[in-house]
């Protein structure tokens, strides 16, 4: 019976998915059913979407962007390579975008209304099922293993504030001052936006940045055992106020893994994807409807995001080693590894 | 095609469904289909579960707890009655929980290792997908009305803090001095655990209250317009340390509303609600497996949570009245009501 309901369920999105319009890595799986048989070792990561094109961008800054992705695919698949754990490389990959000023993550964060810079993290490994946060942080210098030794050292999920940070300090994580987070073009960014809010009157918290970017990072890694982790780290969104927490520090919404069905890292408008539990959504499309990851990315990110202006994408990562990576921006910073030496680096439509 | 699914579906369905042990009310929907019609009028509130055990409470006590839930439920449905929305239903049902020294929101909130109240709260309208939640504040009398407030009046879903109590104080609700969350039965819990601490040398934050009580309240309501709304308000757990933040204000996780599916609202072991997802995954089973609210519930209460210990339990309501109240702990405060001047309240198994 249930074989029955897994075909007519195939034939039913064959019906569907004829033209829908692909952004990604095309995803070879297609029976309709979760995947059973383990993946070659594989890496996909972002370093966030949003309004990118190539007519606002420099070819140095272009070049500069494709080298960073390109240095933190390396960096976790080397990981994977010598046996590493999925978590180990997702953690690899991420430090090395969160110690770049390029994204909005660790040292490149954005700053709030008050001009301070407070990052949110999560992790989640999807072979346990277990998972941790951290939310508004000032001087944790890796957001991202702040959020592991939650998962690893604490019964809890989520920590928030000082209390995470007096949590990261006991666990002996490297503090920085808060200045450190200090970038001159990201301080010029919160005061253009302080000036536009002036001079048009604003509300401060209603003010949306005109160039939505969501530049958020995150990685998804498939280890020799088979074991899917992700994790996304942020600064959140410039100019928040009144301790805004977005969706990276959420699991479910921004970070999702599971074994069973796929690992998932968000960027986008934060506050659409907690009301869609976006990353669980795509895992639970998989689960009960038998959809494939590719199928199931697409579906929530250009089919129910996209219908209400839930600007954003997602990267994703199955056990069979399938990659989608979806958006309904113009951009998003991206790519994949599962060859060594072959980091596969995007950042247009096509 | 579809129908032919649903069909298959049904059976399966009815080949599991025989010999599930139910605590709940028995839901009459048992078409495997996602409800089309409307229900009547229809309040369902938690006021948390955990070991409450009928050898461990007085009479007396039992009537307390008793007379408080059916005032609860009473001023819910005296809004829908006269026509109110459901929102508004849950809001007065929750505010005469946080009332209360009974249960563990607002007034009667437990202490944090620090001798701190931190309230956490969230709200979701099923009809628009919109939500808000707050975290970690420790001045906001009503935490419920502050996560309406951030809902309906900013732009971002969830606010923690200094941050959200700054954006209660300019939104002119009510504030209070922290110590209006002072009961000496909550203070004398902290110092009976941190004396436990102290005597067992247990790692402050790994130490677990043993008769694990999750005092968390909740409310969904559906008004005469089909409209679906859910909330929950916590103080947390006794001795949390770390700002760490449960499941109460994750949206998908201790709260979830969607007119076409259900409200959920949970109480129990956060770390495990968050992980799983509780309140979106119920409300996935019924849209992408057609299970009806009731198997949704029992699957991921009394299968999927019991299986891996994660303690607790949910009340949920869906568009055509279905009331499913689950919980894998000895007890849990609850109480439903869809007929004037009766309020059904239960705490224990039978």
């Amino acid at each position: 019976m249930k074989k029955l309901i897994y075909l007519f369920s195939f034939l039913i999105l064959l019906s569907c998915s004829g033209n829908q319009g692909d952004s990604t890595l095309e995803a070879t799986l297609s029976t309709g059913q979760i995947v059973e048989e383990q993946g070659p070792i594989t890496l996909v990561i972002h370093g966030g979407a949003g309004t990118i094109t190539r007519d606002a961008m420099s070819a140095d800054m272009e070049s500069e962007y494709r080298a960073k992705l390109s240095e933190s695919l390396n960096a976790g698949y080397q990981v994977l390579e010598n046996g590493g754990s999925s978590l180990d490389a997702i953690i690899e990959a991420i430090q090395v975008l969160e110690e770049s000023p390029l994204f909005n993550a660790g040292k490149g964060a954005v700053f709030t209304h008050e001009g301070r810079n407070e990052l949110d993290a999560s992790i989640m490994d999807g072979k346990t099922g277990m998972a941790g946060a951290i939310a508004g942080v000032s001087n944790i210098k890796s957001p991202i293993s702040a959020a592991r030794a939650v998962m690893e050292n604490s019964p809890h999920v989520m920590m928030s504030g000082q209390g995470a940070e007096q949590f990261a300090l006991e666990q002996g994580l490297e503090i920085v001052e808060p200045d450190y987070f200090h970038t001159d073009k990201r301080y010029q960014q919160l005061q253009d936006v302080l000036e536009k809010e002036n001079n048009e009157g604003t509300s401060a918290y209603l003010y949306e940045n005109p160039d939505r970017k969501f530049s958020t990072v995150g990685a998804i890694a498939l280890d020799k055992d088979g074991n899917i982790a992700a994790g996304t780290s942020t600064g959140g969104m410039t100019n928040k106020r009144y301790g805004r927490i977005g969706d990276s520090p959420i699991i479910g919404a921004g970070t999702y893994a599971d074994n069973t069905t796929c690992g998932v890292s968000s960027t986008g408008h934060g506050e659409f994807f907690i009301r869609n539990i976006v990353a669980y959504d795509i895992a639970a499309l998989m689960k009960y409807k038998n959809m494939s990851l590719n199928d199931a990315a697409e579906e929530v990110v250009n089919n129910k995001l996209a219908a209400i202006n839930g600007s954003g994408g997602i990267v994703s990562l199955d056990r069979a080693g399938n990659v989608a990576m979806k958006f309904n921006t113009e951009g998003m910073y991206r790519g994949y590894i599962n060859e060594k030496g072959s980091p596969q680096v995007f950042i247009y439509k096509d």
